[in-house]
């Protein structure tokens, strides 16, 4: 595969315009090749105006071939092969089996939401039968489905190259859902980005869908995103990234003549919760897995473990002794880019310079863009009185927080913002203490563990990965498992239609075979 | 039943301050007793404490009890017999057959939440089995569920002094889904708010519930509604009104710490189609049943047929001529309040002045605060050419647009902002006309209906009565029928947490009996 640093708009693969950017090596911050260009604004609205008039045909086709493209996409990313691989490792540091990984779960996710469009339940088709002879009134007939909402917009994410990235979660749901989608490309891995954007071009070729359905934009700054984001053809927008970012694009989209919803993916620091019993039994065994967790991908997932919380005794210690013996044998890793090693060293910084905050254990230090894993402790009397302990360093650094008691932990645990996740550490003797947290947590975050931690998030039907702002934008929605369909789609009803003006969901006869709901009731 | 004007907190009856105010007698200006005291700032701040500590123990209820207490509302509000139909004829001007038929609908829609509660539905409860075996990582168990968003800000509104007021739509659906509510009552019915108010009151009583779980503030201005909106411990709002107090809300609710979201019902004129056949065959009956639903309730309906699209022809003159004939026989009605009556009066007027638009017909003239129905009439080229003649003016007035072709009345209805309802008369000849503009209505409208008018809205499972931005702030949603419970419900994800401390609706023996999804499918 030719790695073309194109945009591609309506199938065609377009030069960027404006001065030339490339691509950097992670590990050693040296240029990659091509060069990249990024788009200009007539092009953006090129792919804009595609994507609306693209949107009827899309969103109409039929559910199986739609479920067909689905997994053509997930057949062309694994043909690029190692190519796809070894750019993906040059561009982010990753590992391999990381980026293995990653693609596994790509590719499973379009292959999941294959599944679901077959099904065709996402349509949540309803039918209340008219009833001519109701008094005082006749009822009419009445069909519900749900529509795609229109072109959205994914941004692809610096720390999930493939699984939230160009063909990742937000686009393979929004697809799904039968919205064109309209990517812009993460500068910190333009590479990966065009290969993965030409396997999606090619399977809108191969598969005869419209031009406009999909599209890739490339910009080493803010602009294309900004008129993404405004632009009047766009209905919805997902992104995964900073609180900064995604606050901006709230704004945006909140001020625009037609306001849409913007499903941002934002900060978490996922609070760990290690109850008494559980560390009697096992402290030292928590404490080497949570080191574990915390440095794994370099820190860098949202749902890293960045806040543990106990009461203070011997179990905590316990705890604390094995991951600080653990974190010094933990490597310093190569981080996404320079701008994200550099904010992990500034938050790291002001924690070590918080008089309040104790070191209590560093991994060992790195060279070049690498981040130093470090723990930090200190007491919920301190945190409590100090908001800047709760914000999000992104990297593997987290702080033990020692509570005086259970009441000053729920105290901390009600001073939080919104979280994706909170991780319960419990035995049989925790569970009063754990059930008295659990309404607290439910308000607090999207998923609740237990005896494990966040890191690992599962591609399912039950997942959440979400929760109340600023974990996301929007806490009513996930943007993990088939769930995320939902986001991309409004429910529109028709009363007294002909049957054969009806969609197909909703005819009478169901050629579809689809689960509906018939007076309410399954059916 | 005594009519009381005190604020309703925490079961308490709660005298407001500042200067008192009166509901009035829409027929006439008159002043109604009592007079009315805005609530402080220190009980509205009052009522958001109790609501956010009543809030875990409503939304945990059992769903059963959960339903009683919304059958104990509608059987309440049954209660109050003719006090309350002669209160709200009064402050609404309506007629007794209206009121007494919103009231059914009130009534109705408590009692359809409740089977929505009991039925368990809702919750979406979501089951993926854990894979302990599963290769190369093995699978947690995890579960999902909806809760409650929390406390939901519900704003009455003047045009359904029952159905969309104190314990209308918003209330019921807000309620059903676990969240207390806090109703601001509209001005315009004070004393109808009232006795609704203290029914909710004392449904809450005798089922034992949470004191915070309902309030009733009144105010005459807009500081109340401001601060409620504000407050952080608010996790949604309901509105039914003007695009104005909309969008107050939707900035209000964006510029918060924590943005929340708004359920604003907001403005729609509603376009109607005329199609060849069925103008030629039944223009005139057509223009008949049009003038009824144009001055039905004195044409405040946010359903109202605000806008006739026809291709010119003989056909489209029948339906002018008849519907001409027909509006002088209509009596002027008496409107809401004097100033929506105003703000008729300054519609029609800016319309009746405006060189491009003929008066075709006009009704009765009539007395104090009575809106003289009018329909106007102008072409597609003049609609296309002045944006002003698509703004709503609420109240019994129309304009009826003559298209040159097809094409005309598809660039008209492409520049429509978003709309509640599209109304599409047909025979069967017009079926392929019909069939080309589905796609763009479905994309403007929440609800396309045929040979009919949308000032009915069926209160069931398959109605959608929202639409996209301005008709609603939020069209993935609908206001009216079960899916209305969807709007005030957030997915939590339960990972490997012990069977003992799950909720009921996911524990692993199914206690209560809920339609689940394992593994995706219906179980």
């Amino acid at each position: 595969m030719t790695l073309s640093s194109d945009n591609l708009i309506g199938g065609a693969r377009i030069p960027g315009g404006g001065a030339p950017w490339r691509g950097v090596e992670a590990a050693t911050g040296a240029a990659l090749e091509p060069a990249f260009a990024s788009a200009t604004s007539e092009m953006v609205d090129q792919a804009c105006r595609l994507a609306a008039e693209a949107f009827d045909s899309y969103r109409e086709m039929a559910l199986s071939a739609r479920a067909d493209f689905l997994e053509r996409i997930a057949h062309n990313i694994l043909d690029l092969g190692d190519d796809l691989v070894v750019r993906c490792m040059s561009e982010t540091g990753l590992p391999r089996p990381r980026i293995e990984g990653e693609r596994g779960r790509t590719v499973g996710q379009l292959r999941m939401f294959a599944e679901v469009v077959r099904a065709g339940a996402f349509l949540g088709a309803r039918v209340d039968p008219a009833q001519p002879e109701r008094k005082p009134l006749p009822r009419p007939d009445l069909r519900l489905r749900q529509v795609a909402v229109g072109p959205v917009v994914v941004f692809g994410a610096s720390n999930f190259p493939l699984a939230f990235s160009v063909a990742g979660g937000d686009t393979a749901s929004a697809l799904a859902a039968g919205c064109p989608v309209i990517v812009k490309a993460h500068p910190a891995h333009p590479g990966t980005s065009a290969l993965v954007g030409a396997a999606i071009a090619d399977a809108v070729a191969a598969c005869g869908l419209p031009a406009g359905t999909f599209a890739l934009l490339f910009d080493s700054g803010l602009a294309v995103g900004q008129q993404l984001a405004a632009d009047p053809r766009v209905a919805a927008i997902g992104f995964t990234g900073s609180r900064r970012g995604g606050t901006a694009l709230m704004r945006i989209a909140a001020e625009r003549a037609v306001p849409v919803p913007v499903y941002a993916e934002m900060s978490s620091i996922n609070p760990v919760v290690l109850f008494p019993e559980a560390l009697a039994a096992r402290g030292a065994e928590i404490g080497r897995a949570f080191v574990a967790s915390l440095t794994l991908g370099s820190g860098q997932f949202c749902t890293n473990p960045g806040l543990v919380l106990a009461v203070d005794g011997p179990g905590l210690d316990a705890f604390v002794e094995a991951a600080a013996a653990a974190l010094p044998e933990v490597a310093a890793a190569t981080m996404l880019t320079p701008g994200i090693h550099q904010a992990y060293c500034t938050g790291v910084a002001a924690l070590t310079e918080n008089a309040a905050v104790t070191v209590l254990a560093r991994g060992k230090a790195g060279g070049t863009n690498q981040g130093q894993p470090i723990l930090f402790g200190t007491t919920g009397a301190a945190f409590l009185a100090d908001h800047a302990l709760a914000e999000e360093v992104f990297g593997a650094t987290s702080l033990v927080v020692r509570c005086r008691d259970e009441a000053e932990l729920r105290a901390v645990l009600e001073g939080l913002e919104g979280q994706l996740t909170a991780a319960l550490h419990m035995d049989a003797g925790d569970h009063g203490a754990a059930r008295a947290l659990l309404p607290l947590l439910e308000r607090r975050v999207g998923r609740i563990l237990v005896n494990g931690f966040g890191t690992g998030v599962e591609v399912g039907h039950a997942m959440v990965h979400g929760g109340p702002y600023p974990a996301t934008s929007d806490g009513r929605t996930t943007s993990v498992g088939s769930l995320a369909i939902d986001r991309f789609l409004r429910p529109v009803s028709y009363q007294d239609l002909p049957d054969a003006l009806l969609p197909d969901a909703l005819k009478e006869a169901n050629p579809l075979g689809l689960p509906r709901r018939v007076d309410g009731k399954p059916a």
